[in-house]
């Protein structure tokens, strides 16, 4: 049996006894783990300081090696981390329960999924993250970062481990993969009956590749090609604010905007107010018609509309109005994110049942689709899946659940 | 653009025009569909009997021909499912709502998943009750019947789309499949996009052939080997009912006992009280323990263990207790429904706890796993998947959410 195989099968037989640990004592786990990160600061430190040299050596990019990087505050935010966790309402075991005319009491209650999968890129805050979200959650946790990352990933395991231990829990339940070859994410991704699901955090190409190939359940956190319409009712007033907040709060974020739809009625006027906050700061990216009112904007080309650029650049169309709009719309939507900024009830109304994303927004920025601005807490993605969860994926969406049924020798007639 | 996809894309779009129906609307057409079926009673005999005929003809099994046959009573019954479903409570538009610090108003509301593609076999109340769920929930429904079936699919989807064009809605919302070859099904069950959830509803092949080519979703209602376990404080007065219920009531279906587990101490009297029932009725494949208790029976082999039968058969197996009896479930359980028979409650609850099922019986019968048992009413199969829905799939399991998001203007900090 491969070294693998072997680990997801301790993985699945500790996560057994994660299931039903009571709430105190997870919440316990997570409060030593917040300690044990402040008070190892040094030891995690260094051993990210070998992981940046290297990383440094190799050539990373500045934005990865950013990622990649911890400091104190860093991992002051990490406990913090844990500590939120920690006050987060535990889902497993809430239950609905009705009794049946014959007397038969079914219990529907939340229960943990088992063992989850996690493959992520350089960020070392994700291996605890996720550790977190898994303890919580009653799940078991196999962390298949990135070799980038070893170093720091080692010791974050380690203080992991050795909490779980403390507790009485075998340390197998949160473990890290120790193999990192190409393949082993193909290999994760296809072990059904070990693993329970699968959640790549991390670009469109790990998305894309585990999605692919993968037989095991996907939790796909997706690409997000956002829009916001600007309807003929709109109080531009609120426009201009809305628009900034949306594309250039923090660009490089699944929630940010990408493609700007303006009703023909409101497009100059907009433009207008527009202009002295986007020029030299954010590419433009316009259709034909916006390029008569917007001279020095660059014409889109046909792939742009279907780009999340997660940088400074804005696409710009001109529509008829909220037919056109819902149409482009229809067309280009990844269904994260769509907003409409309008007075108008039908309009609002209408956008809100036709549009078919995770989150549609009236009168506000895109930005909002998060668990932590939704009230959810922690999360460990945006779904843009249909099935099972759909937007912030937080720890109810990490259980699943099962059909308590009790009887006094019921039978069926 | 082949038929297949455009019927697949005509389905999609005329899908939003059933996504937001009222529901007093959705019922009045169900209503009109039962009053339908039961004026054209004849008319749908008579293209069964065509379709009975060329099944004899072409060598059918007799289990296979009484699966397509129609007659009055079953008519009545597919009418009166018809009005059952009117009558279950809309998931659409249902919602949770709650405003955030910054004046932020989320909903998260229940809507249509899209489109859904049936496949199945023989059956015509298939097509029927499908269409039925499908309307209710708001979804729009590809129906790929079997070629065995044809014409009493024509007929009973030509009085489907006379209803909904008669309440004003597209034909196309729920369309017979018209290319019925082989690859068909694979085609349909790769249709990101057009079709968001493909269902499956037939034998263990259709459903593993529709699992590993898909890449829609698919809901995977599955196989069952049930087991019982006899703990040794049971009350063997239920005991042998109980067991007779779970595997003779329907062998057939997918909550059937397949496998009996014995704890030692009770086993002896349990299997006394038991011959006179199975002798001469049930096939008995025994372990070697308990082939010396019942010398008639005949020796289980090591896939038997794994079989559903759908048969009069049952495996019986002594085991030292609890422990022996989870560990053989966790080795061969289905996920579907497992049963244990007690009098101890710490047994009770470990059980429940441990073994990984959609429905976990203490002393009832396995057969209740079913969605007018449980009080959900018309169900569309029993999930054995842990994400999405697990156990009885109903009108709920059908849609998935969104969350509205409004503001006035609202940005974030």
């Amino acid at each position: 049996m491969s070294e693998l195989r072997r680990q997801a099968q301790d993985c699945k037989a500790a996560s057994r006894k994660l299931a039903w640990l009571a709430t105190a004592e997870k919440d316990r786990i997570l409060t030593q783990l917040a300690a044990q990160l402040r008070a190892r600061a040094d030891e995690l430190l260094e051993a990210n300081a070998r992981d940046c040299e290297a990383g440094a050596a190799a050539g990373l990019s500045d934005a990865l090696l950013d990622r990649l990087r911890l400091n104190k505050q860093r991992i002051e935010a990490m406990a913090q981390g844990c500590e939120q966790v920690a006050r987060l309402t535990d889902p497993v075991g809430r239950e609905i329960a009705w009794t049946r005319p014959n007397g038969l009491l079914i219990r529907k209650v939340r229960v943990p999924l088992g063992v989850l999968c996690i493959v992520y890129e350089a960020r070392p805050n994700v291996t605890m993250e996720s550790a977190c979200l898994a303890i919580k959650s009653g799940n078991g946790a196999l962390l298949r970062g990135s070799r980038s990352a070893l170093n720091s990933n080692q010791v974050l395991l380690k203080i992991i481990q050795e909490c779980l231990v403390e507790a009485g829990l075998p340390a197998e339940a949160i473990a890290g993969v120790a193999d990192l070859s190409h393949e082993s994410i193909t290999t994760l991704a296809r072990m059904n009956g070990l693993i329970d699901l699968v959640i790549p955090r991390g670009g469109a190409d790990l998305i894309k590749r585990v999605v692919e190939t993968a037989t095991v359940p996907v939790l796909e956190t997706g690409v997000g090609v956002c829009h916001l319409f600007v309807e003929a009712s709109a109080d531009l007033d609120l426009a201009v604010p809305v628009i900034l907040n949306s594309k250039c709060s923090r660009p490089a974020v699944c929630n940010s905007l990408e493609t700007l739809l303006l009703d023909e009625t409101v497009a100059s006027e907009t433009l207008q107010r527009l202009e002295p906050e986007l020029r030299g700061k954010v590419r433009v990216q316009a259709c034909e018609r916006t390029l008569g009112l917007v001279p020095w904007a660059t014409p889109a080309t046909a792939e742009n509309w279907d780009t999340e650029s997660m940088d400074m650049i804005l696409n710009i169309k001109i529509v008829d109005g909220l037919e056109q709009a819902l149409e482009h719309i229809a067309r280009h939507s990844t269904g994260h994110t769509e907003a409409i900024l309008t007075k108008d009830l039908e309009s609002a109304r209408r956008f809100q049942r036709e549009v078919d994303a995770c989150a549609v927004n009236v009168n506000a920025s895109t930005r909002f689709t998060d668990g932590g601005e939704f009230g959810f807490g922690a999360e460990i993605g945006i779904s843009t899946q249909k099935m099972h969860a759909r937007g912030p994926v937080g720890l109810d969406e990490l259980t699943t659940y099962k059909f308590w049924v009790e009887g006094q020798g019921q039978v069926r007639v």
